[in-house]
């Protein structure tokens, strides 16, 4: 049991606070002559880097991260990876007045009723900094996946606006600061997000991230479920209060013949699913369809705006958090959003691989995925 | 780590098929010296048992429990309790024609692909039936939390339609078959159920589970955040395709200003929130306020309709399911949610107690929670 | 975490007192698709059944296993195996009499100071009965491991005598009462416990486990050390007090050239070790030499034999054990120990096969071991 | 499931080789508001060190230790304690000339077989320098175990060489250069390790551990028993090859009313045990009486002698190990068994409280323990 670890077989520990002297991770379970350097995994960690756009924090910090176990000669050793990143853009003076002060949503309160004594400074544990490890730590699982999946991720819905589905495009997503996969949304978003990052505010967003190609069989009934696992993963990132998984939500309102996602045969033989409301899970283990699942993110509680809080006297003080921040924390949360959906697969990989070895039934081939989103 | 296990210090592992002799759990963990018998678990099954209206399956079983490890004389012992419920009314004839296809929407395909073999009597381990040692375990988790916390819930919507939350009425849940707060709400759905079951069909739902009266403090970042265990917890229930806590999705479409859960002092000094946005949750820890979850069911997959489906040969055939199923499995599904929300909420109840003792900090009383819903 | 569980990938989950209605497990993890009945779990258990000889308790039941969860048409399924034995010849009043007395040597007063309640009947979830459910694990893990893997178990002291090893014969195992690999030392101890048994007192005893076949790699730096799970497995059995490896406490007096296993190569270019003083593990992985754990058992404290001790109302008070007992509960260990070990490695086997796949370095064969014993 | 963790509730893992540039650990669990800083846990490190008598390995590093998470204001903050030591004085040159070879009863070639691949200088993660992270961890363990508990250990045994326990004295301890208790033993291992060390050569020992003032009731039937959780504690630490518990090996040649730790009352109405056989651990429950362990470790493998070795290409080679090394690593692998006793109990007392709150019966006071050894 940890409260600091995820994952069984494919088992990260995180540590460090926003404004300690670096953070860091443990990856425990890797396969050993895995070819990994930091080049793998800088990347990923420069997709989640803050102070890239205006939309997002201007802490600026180039988030190297560094090897420093488990890695000889460029190869993995099967030993635990350990990884870091120095803070050093920490600026500390910007939390003095709030040490004291719950803000009004944010952990603060919590950390204080639970345990008595926190870290004020950046929001210490509970920052999202945090998730730079799981962006570094999904990196690796990446490597460990069959080179056949693809994960990738997409931001769907800044406050009230969704993306038009009809404009999908992941070609898209490098060309604008919003991992949008609509230019018309994006265009948009701007301007929005604009207004709100002058008025100090911030908003809310959904993340949809998608994996293909990803083997049938993954997860398993009934508590180690793909997407109850997924789920987990998801709800765990900073700031997310809603997961769904295809159709989601949307769910409820169908009937039975409206869900099923129909199958029939292919002419080399492999199973054809029709539609693809399930999300590509089915009884908690994946179908080889493509694995759909979005999250909402709520906008960040680290405000200009002055609202109604009390501090840790229990006195009532007006609250203002004047520190750097993101106004639309869900932008950011794509990478991570990937990350996580990366090291729950390689997970279950890795679970699979323990339980069933390398069987595949032959009487069945698998699934050619004909869906369109 | 293991499959059919959850949670960590109240830690249950169920067994058990559909069609199988009986179906159990071993519940670990529990405190010692709690009065403990049959009787005291057997409501909660009542509750979730099939055939008690026309709108559940009309598969009839008393869901008799037996403790049969774990009490001594009406008091449990600090060792493993152990529960079982004997099958009684399977009959797998029902099943036969499927036993080689694989329904559209159903965990079959997966099974078949992952193992390459399954039970194919009643859906095996993937049946719902399962859940009925769920709520054994649950009944038993209320025992283990404060006799403040109250954990209720309610579905609040079947297929579009949603209840009127201006008409919520925790009283009328008794008066109806659907565990609906709404009366009005109720009088319709039971007429669209009628239809649908009548149709073969099946059809979607939401759930809604609050617990009211925990303390602060239970969770736990990073990886072990209340939301997240709460997450996975109804996520894994069957047929379950989204989860959300507190505002959920619509907190996407708020501003910053709007999420903020406002706190002032009450003039007993203990904390007020003006709102609960959050669910009774902020990073990851509970606040004392309601815990709120939401989550959807989809509809059965097990339905008379003819759909296009495959079988273990590679042929193409139409599937129509003809045993006896739930309308609408999100009604018996409340039960179960309430359930899971036992079990977290009991596990952190012990995790916290592990590692924090029994410490509240002076300088901040607890909140008196002011808002409704 | 689990108190009541044991292995991760191989995970065994036991429950159930020695005057219940009954004792079980939850297997989860196993690999689907083996061939498994009670057939292949009965005669294990019948080598640890009570009653066979006049050397073991009186108590006599058919501890006739039945598998109720876990298997279709004979093969294993993936999803969790459980196991139940029905309690048949319970004297309860023999206990009676014991129900507020802390015997000294045994449990009752460990289990009264931390759970305040305990199950006196039979000595309750503390009786070596539990132990009869690891025999049936066991078995099941045997399935899993490689054909070559043979997993046997002697007795080889009791008391002061121990077998002289030049008379080391595994076909005498079955000859006499006593799982004894020495004629002459079997002999001797029948005459020897004799004595004890009719004196109401009891002797220890030492046993030795040998697993041959077992391929190299099982196991892992740095806390999942193949010695180290082997090491917990025995120590966790009824009355064990110690636990070494190879050659264990007597490598302490050994220098650096004497204790190395020297290696040369064979005409068929395997591997062969000269000599076995690791007992098969190096680093905590194996070597695929035969794997050698031996285990002392105390002698029971149930005892007819007068000793002071205490009761629950803190008055002293003389006990004497009436019930039936084991002189030597050392000799029902050795199938316990044997089921330990398999399933110890068949746990190491799947998590060797989640991490490294069916990997074997082609650079170096596998070891041709000629060591004897 | 981690092969680089232990511990439950008070969890840790371990990460880094000998000869890359750091070594870590993260701990997790540990309560909110100890107070701690760098100087509780350097005075522990100080006694594993290395160099510090002609009779350790001469590398020469000063393990300063850095604390870079879960501290705020010198107090424990409830989030993961991440720990640092950096490497200072690898020699990696020493290690060329074994890269490609393996060390008759070293690692090597059990890494080489499960991984295909090993980081050969100094070891790499299989060196004892990781041992310097349990040492750290124990240091914070022993600040959560109740301030009565004390933990101490001892070198029993040199080669064939034991101590003559009626000289016992832990006052010797810091007089000499073995953790000896017996002066005059210590004065003659000295000459013998004298020669041993100018032999190139290395030898064995057996290590003893006490912990009084231990609470009774830690530890949990049935696989979360105290002396299994110790057994496989100690089995893990390098070259370790045997673990008892009180009278361990011994206990074998015993009667059950010789092995009967008979109890009386005292006046003051506490329980006064006779004799401590059981090492102060009941049916895998501690009972107040001191805790009492001892392993052997087995004389190291690194030595200069030449043995018959095999290289990673199948040729037949001598191995001369020409590093530094300890003569008897036995010696320095007494802190490190006290770090792990101190682990295992702050993971046991906190999975007490968790199940069992502050419980103590009232019936029946505590023991007043009036054992000697």
């Amino acid at each position: 049991m940890s409260h600091n670890s995820f994952g069984h077989l494919f088992r990260v520990t995180t540590w460090g606070e926003s404004h300690g002297p670096a953070i860091g991770c443990v990856i425990d379970g890797a396969p050993p002559r895995i070819p990994l350097t930091e080049a793998d995994i800088q990347p990923f960690l420069d997709q989640r880097r803050p102070g890239q756009s205006r939309f997002t924090t201007q802490r600026r910090e180039p988030d190297a991260v560094k090897i420093v176990s488990g890695v000889h000669d460029g190869m993995t050793t099967g030993t635990p990876i350990a990884l870091i990143i120095e803070n050093t853009d920490q600026r500390s003076r910007d939390y003095a007045n709030i040490a004291d002060r719950f803000r009004p949503g944010h952990a603060d309160i919590a950390y204080h009723w639970k345990y008595g004594i926190r870290d004020p400074r950046g929001g210490g544990r509970s920052s999202a900094r945090e998730t730079a490890m799981r962006v570094a730590a999904g990196a690796i699982a990446r490597k460990i996946l069959p080179a056949t999946v693809v994960i990738r991720g997409a931001l769907v819905q800044i406050g009230a606006h969704r993306i038009d589905r009809s404009r999908f495009d992941w070609d898209e997503i490098p060309r604008n600061d919003f991992f949008c996969p609509d230019p018309v949304a994006a265009a948009e978003w701007a301007t929005e997000l604009d207004a709100i990052r002058k008025a100090g505010s911030s908003i809310g967003a959904v993340v949809e991230i998608q994996a293909t190609g990803a083997p049938p069989g993954l997860g398993a009934p009934i508590y180690a479920k793909l997407d109850a696992d997924l789920a987990s993963a998801m709800m765990g990132i900073n700031a997310v209060k809603a997961v769904e998984i295809g159709d989601g939500f949307a769910a409820a309102a169908l009937r039975g013949e409206q869900n099923a996602d129909e199958m029939r045969m292919n002419p080399d033989g492999s199973v054809a699913f029709l539609a693809n409301h399930a999300g590509g899970i089915l009884g908690g283990i994946s179908t080889g369809q493509p694995i759909i699942v979005r999250f909402a993110v709520k906008p960040t509680s680290s405000i200009l705006t002055e609202v109604a809080g009390v501090d840790s006297e229990g006195r009532e003080t007006p609250i203002q958090t004047k520190g750097r921040h993101d106004p639309c924390v869900g932008i950011r949360a794509v990478p991570v959003g990937e990350a996580m959906m990366a090291c729950v697969l390689a997970d279950h990989f890795l679970r699979h691989r323990a339980q069933c070895g390398s069987f595949t039934p032959a009487s069945l081939p698998l699934p050619t995925n004909i869906t369109t989103l």
